[in-house]
């Protein structure tokens, strides 16, 4: 059986902040260290090997990859850092403490912009307003300025299909330390499931996820450890 | 000016214990973490900021890489690992305490093994005392059962030959996060130092070394910072 494994990010400082934080590269809270290090020990108590992990280019996913790889005892794997696995952009709402934005927009706007498939936030004006040298090399036009789940998937799903399914096609079992809706997006795309009911599943933060796939990626068995 | 910095990683558990340490994958020790945090704290001031970073499969290196990634803010470069950066493996003395070797096979024997360019130390009897998952990959006979500075030369050069410096050439600024034989194998080849001079040559652990290149890749300036 062809495995792969998520793990969503510990507690970031934002998220204890209550604000939307997106692209902004914030660390993780002392929770979310905790949260990875018991991501880790579930791994290796699961006996879990992994020939090569994926992450995004924002730290709190970098390091919740390189504890539970420590944790687990395989540090020295492979591992791949791609703009691709970040969190969704939250455009001009990053920054912003969710509820001032629900007193200043109204809660329904903002239930919308966070719960909704295909509802876009307020979009930043300009590339400049991301820029970082993490995206330097990227042409033009491929920072998005704000994305909803919908975007966000469209971006993701090429890296899995490039980078991530021909290694679980090969039997290689694979560890991706991302974010929320990078998660969200694979899970959507492996699973098939509707633009419903994705926004209503919610992948807890530190709590390991095995997928269980076929041998042409359909979903066989899916379980937290 | 072309650029590479290599820092070697920082003390480790063995070090403290007065081990032969070679392949044997242990842990930063406190100081070690701190005189990471130290070389990540001088790049950051120097205001260096690299392309990739390299490391070995052994986690003092790549926690090394790690923390001096995370302090000089980042740690979302790419990093390749490989067990061509690995220590010198020390054979049959991994593991022993310095001064019990040197009881049990005399100082001299002990000084050769240590300073001689081209002495080996005792070997392994057969890979699979080498055996780790690390490892399992490589074709039989790649794994050695013990190294001197030449044998680890030649295998480090290769690596350097294909993977660094085809990017130094392009003018990326190249982090080499490793040991303290690997990086004098390095520095041999690249200063073209001759056999007997390299053997003292120390690079002290924790010290971000800078070399400026040539075009040729020849050396221009060396420092610490």
């Amino acid at each position: 059986m062809k495995k792969i494994v998520f793990v969503r990010h510990g507690q970031s400082e934002w998220n204890l902040e209550n604000k939307f934080t997106g692209w902004v590269d914030v660390d993780l809270s002392e929770e979310g260290y905790n949260q990875a290090e018991n991501a880790g020990k579930k791994i290796k108590e699961a006996g879990l090997e992994f020939d090569l992990a994926f992450t995004s280019v924002l730290k709190r996913a970098i390091k919740t990859c390189h504890i539970v790889l420590e944790e687990s005892n395989q540090l020295w794997i492979p591992e791949i850092k791609s703009w691709r696995l970040n969190e969704r952009h939250y455009g001009a709402l990053q920054g912003l403490n969710k509820k001032e934005t629900a007193e200043k927009y109204g809660d329904e706007k903002v239930h919308q912009w966070r719960r909704s498939y295909d509802v876009l936030p307020p979009l930043l004006n300009s590339e400049e307003q991301v820029f970082d040298r993490k995206y330097a090399n990227l042409p033009k036009g491929t920072v998005p300025l704000g994305e909803n789940l919908k975007v966000t998937l469209e971006r993701v799903i090429p890296f899995w299909e490039d980078q991530i399914a021909p290694l679980v096609l090969d039997n290689k079992t694979i560890l991706v330390a991302a974010h929320g809706n990078s998660l969200r997006a694979l899970v959507k795309h492996i699973e098939g499931i509707s633009d419903e009911e994705i926004m209503k599943l919610e992948i807890p933060t530190g709590e390991p996820l095995v997928l269980e796939l076929n041998d042409d990626l359909t979903i066989n068995k899916k379980y937290y450890l």
